[in-house]
């Protein structure tokens, strides 16, 4: 992938998770000064995209959620061909007409992706794809059950991020700037991975088994 | 500051570290479910801000580097009241109008700030408005230059991040986290603090004198 351009797209909602998307770019916006990317940020249409979620997806709160406003470079419909799709996650994936258009998005175009990354319950989609049937992947751990909700998949339950075949999955939120690391460490090189974490002055988990959160979220099912 | 809203203003321009801004706020996203927030991002327009830095501040690359944009809610000049502002840093800073604008609107709400927060090459405008003169402060370890230039601050070469009176100062990009982490865990509480990092899947660096990126930036100053 180093001779020619990187198509690398990232799918927003309302109600993604600012760092399930920025985490991985921070990566990604380094990388592209040594290497050609071309960056596409792909929403249902042309209009700005809150992380404030939708409120009937939100718990309860008696306060209102403050959130970001990001624009999109092209919608479902019109967005070009591309090498690496990222699907993340965040309350807005509760919202069922969100998650039926990212999955429907990501079924349409995984067949011609080299590369599939999802972050939190972004694999939530990816998983209702159905390109995970028979598949290993992992989700956010404070909404596990709502991955293993899904029969299909081979749920990693203890994982920071898992990889099968060209579908990497993350752990919830900050999971995914390790799995980007080691995802740009294997997919161009390991000492790029490596000046661009310490340019970013972050101090990454390798080991994909390394989860703490597991046990956090879930002691009863240890 | 349990009882009354809190008014944080979050400074954007062109060229801003995606992730100085996106750590910090996904922590202050999630908080705003437990304590009532109020959101600025500000601008010197009400335009869209790109992460994609002034052509003339970028180092040399034949390649074109990738941004997101986002959208200000106020400008410099009919931004709110604010009890946090948080200084964002990027190459952007290279720039000399956007560099003197920062400072300038940092130095006018000072005084009236209850807290003022700085990630990685931020700091080198709240330097600049003077308000760190004879205070102590830490930067961005790879450009480190940059910082000790000013001799009217106290730098800290080996700081994760630095807090002097009520101005707390990062080291570079991701350590804007750790220092946010603290911050909740100081101003609002522990608990808090925890439980949030905790649904974040984020294991924050809680000694402020943990930077082993001093050393990999600065070989020649040990």
């Amino acid at each position: 992938m180093t001779e020619t351009i990187t198509r690398l797209g990232v799918v927003i909602f309302p109600g993604f998770a600012l760092l399930d998307v920025a985490g991985p770019l921070q990566f990604f916006n380094q990388l592209s000064v040594i290497e050609p990317f071309k960056l596409s940020i792909i929403a249902r249409t042309m209009d700005s995209v809150s992380t404030v979620p939708p409120k009937h997806t939100m718990p309860e709160s008696k306060f209102c959620r403050i959130g970001e406003t990001w624009l999109p470079t092209h919608t479902f419909n019109n967005a070009p061909e591309l090498d690496i799709l990222l699907v993340p996650g965040g309350l807005g994936t509760r919202d069922e007409i969100i998650f039926n258009e990212v999955t429907s998005f990501t079924k349409k175009r995984y067949p011609t992706l080299k590369y599939l990354l999802s972050v939190c319950t972004g694999s939530l989609m990816v998983a209702a794809a159905g390109i995970l049937n028979g598949r290993k992947a992992t989700s956010n751990k404070y909404a596990w059950s709502l991955a293993t909700n899904n029969k299909d998949v081979d749920w990693v339950p203890k994982a920071r991020w898992v990889v099968d075949g060209n579908i990497w999955s993350s752990s919830g939120v900050a999971a995914g700037m390790d799995m980007t690391y080691a995802f740009i460490a294997t997919v161009f090189s390991s000492d790029i991975a490596k000046q661009l974490a310490n340019m970013m002055e972050y101090e990454p988990h390798t080991n994909p088994e390394w989860d703490p959160f597991f046990e956090i979220w879930n002691p009863s099912s240890k």
